[in-house]
């Protein structure tokens, strides 16, 4: 630990902090509720996010959860978060290997339930973070519980495309392994909104996950979906491309993917994976000659280009929808750049009251439901 | 059509080479029956693809299948096929958007099922076509009929990865939509074999494809499937590393992916979309300014040599496995590279007796099923 900065008087940081009502700290202000405990950095990476996002957007200030000595004197030490950070003591960590059934029952004292409990009682208007995603998905099911009409939840990514964004939303990408021809149609209905939402796409194009494009293929619960989706279509003014591939998660015929949690939790994990074996085989490449060094040397403004735009820390950030609040997942192993990144987006969707919208979205297509259940 | 060469008598070209029999045509080659009607390109390019492979490989040979006319003059001008290269004449051609069973039904004219017929009757040691995969699968599943043991047969690729062989095996991609703990085993067993036969790996490392590594993770067929394949693991002589993600299809972890078709199709496609886009965005850098310009012709050699690495048409070929009878599955747009490809395999599948092999194996394990059906 660094003795502390000069421009507070810090001889008991923590109460310092403490002393900072929730009045002071919102001000008009968004408030985001983070859990600083659960990724694979530490506390240090979360504090370092939320000050590089209290820098950039000043509407936002932050409930912090995890273990009081060690959070107060990274907030103390911060040039951003004075008065814009409240510090909320949690002894227990959920780890990223605690089974979501045993943080059920015994985690009341951890700073993951915690910060989704801020979400509950009204406190805060989104929570974020970086830790055990069955745990978290687990936690906030039941602290906030799903929207009506909502069966399974589901978390929404944004996935890097050929599209005008750079990016399609795809879910279920692992909150359930399973999801029947209702749930996806309530993905659909939820992609769609997040798209309007996240995206500013006044209409967004939704396509189902299948192994082809022809109507006769694909598995039962897939055709009963694709009839669901296209009947609301109208409606809820989305435009339904109908079944496409893999190879369109990255391409730029739609904007929002559905399929189930299963498949697009592999999916999402084999095109990571083969993106960075693409990046592993280029620095080999640029290794190989005297001549492909200084290539790489000349190229290093365009490769740096490169891989800020299909940086996943920029646009990190797993949604939880369909519950009574919004969750934001960051990567486990997000440092202060991509926590900033998932605390962008949770402000964004926070400012648009986007999970208010999505619920009255949700209620408004169930009495139209056709479904021969 | 250009005027017929002059290395041969061409007046009739097409009886020239009907002329030829069979015993000259194999004189110990390995016989190749090819579908030339099935691809995107055309029979030129199947044609082009054989005379590549005809050029390297001499102890090859190839009775091709598909429109007389048209193969007939392809044939008769190509340096490399001379003596090496039966036509026969089948006047139907499987499109595309044929429907499987259609197909099944009406298709015994068309050069796609001639070419799975000359590996039933013995003639040819193995089948190549770059047409219809649904087709292609129905007509050989009905023509050669699964191997005892196997109820469901599948389509094994290989995935480029950090491996030290640069690939793993991964199956199935799309044989069937579905897969239960018995068909996963026996996934399992083929796709070892396959990795023994084609990969020269003595005990491949066997990975089974869930949302985590964890074991009390997945569907419940695949907590099944992981104790059969983990109860045949010293018998077989294969390494069975437990559950891996999608992360792992292109991580060094494992040598043989096993899945069923519909996640399996799912995946390789995403991953060659993302690789796809991969390379979009690196053109588009290189084109940003003067300098990147420059650097991106200096770099040419290495991002060729990158190209090569990660080429699909290199390594172009789904392998049915669980069939009495070996059928390669080419890329439907692979061009003469491509099909050379998947030649190359096909022979190198044939030459290790690799259906004999699979099948004994297969066999084998048999009488020590212990699953719980």
């Amino acid at each position: 630990m660094t003795a502390p900065t000069d421009h507070t008087d810090a001889t008991d940081p923590a109460q310092v902090d403490q002393a900072q009502s929730n009045g002071n700290l919102s001000q008009g202000r968004t408030l985001i509720s983070v859990d600083a405990m659960g990724g694979d950095e530490g506390p240090a990476a979360v504090v370092a996010g939320c000050s590089l996002s209290a820098k950039i957007n000043p509407d936002i200030a932050f409930i912090l959860h995890g273990d009081e000595a060690q959070l107060a004197p990274l907030v103390q030490r911060d040039p951003h978060l004075g008065g814009r950070c409240d510090i909320r003591h949690a002894s227990g960590v959920v780890s990223m290997d605690d089974k979501p059934s045993h943080v059920v029952r015994t985690g009341k004292d951890t700073s993951m339930w915690a910060t989704v409990e801020s979400v509950r009682s009204g406190e805060s208007a989104v929570a974020v973070s970086c830790g055990n995603t069955g745990a978290l998905m687990a936690i906030s099911t039941i602290r906030l519980r799903k929207l009506p009409g909502v069966n399974r939840p589901a978390i929404a990514v944004l996935y890097p495309s050929a599209n005008k964004n750079g990016f399609n939303v795809m879910l279920d990408v692992g909150a359930d392994i399973r999801a029947d021809a209702e749930d996806l149609l309530r993905f659909a209905l939820m992609g769609a909104s997040y798209a309007r939402n996240g995206m500013d796409l006044k209409k967004p194009r939704v396509g189902l996950l299948n192994v082809g494009t022809e109507e006769h293929k694909g598995r039962a619960e897939l055709k009963e979906a694709y009839d669901l989706i296209r009947a609301q279509e109208m409606e809820v003014g989305y435009d339904f491309v109908g079944f496409v591939e893999g190879g369109d998660i990255s391409g730029d015929k739609v904007d929002v993917i559905v399929t189930d949690g299963f498949t697009g939790n592999v999916a999402i994990k084999t095109g990571e994976g083969t993106a960075k074996l693409v990046g592993l085989r280029l620095r080999e490449a640029f290794k190989y000659s005297v001549l492909s060094k200084l290539a790489s040397l000349l190229a290093y403004t365009s490769l740096r280009r490169l891989s800020v735009k299909i940086d996943p820390r920029r646009v990190n950030g797993g949604v939880f929808l369909g519950l009574n609040g919004t969750v934001v997942k960051s990567h486990g192993s997000a440092d202060a750049t991509g926590v900033s990144a998932a605390i962008k987006l949770a402000a964004q969707l926070a400012q648009n009251q986007f999970n208010e919208r999505l619920a009255a979205r949700i209620a408004a297509t169930l009495p139209v439901e056709e479904s021969p259940e």
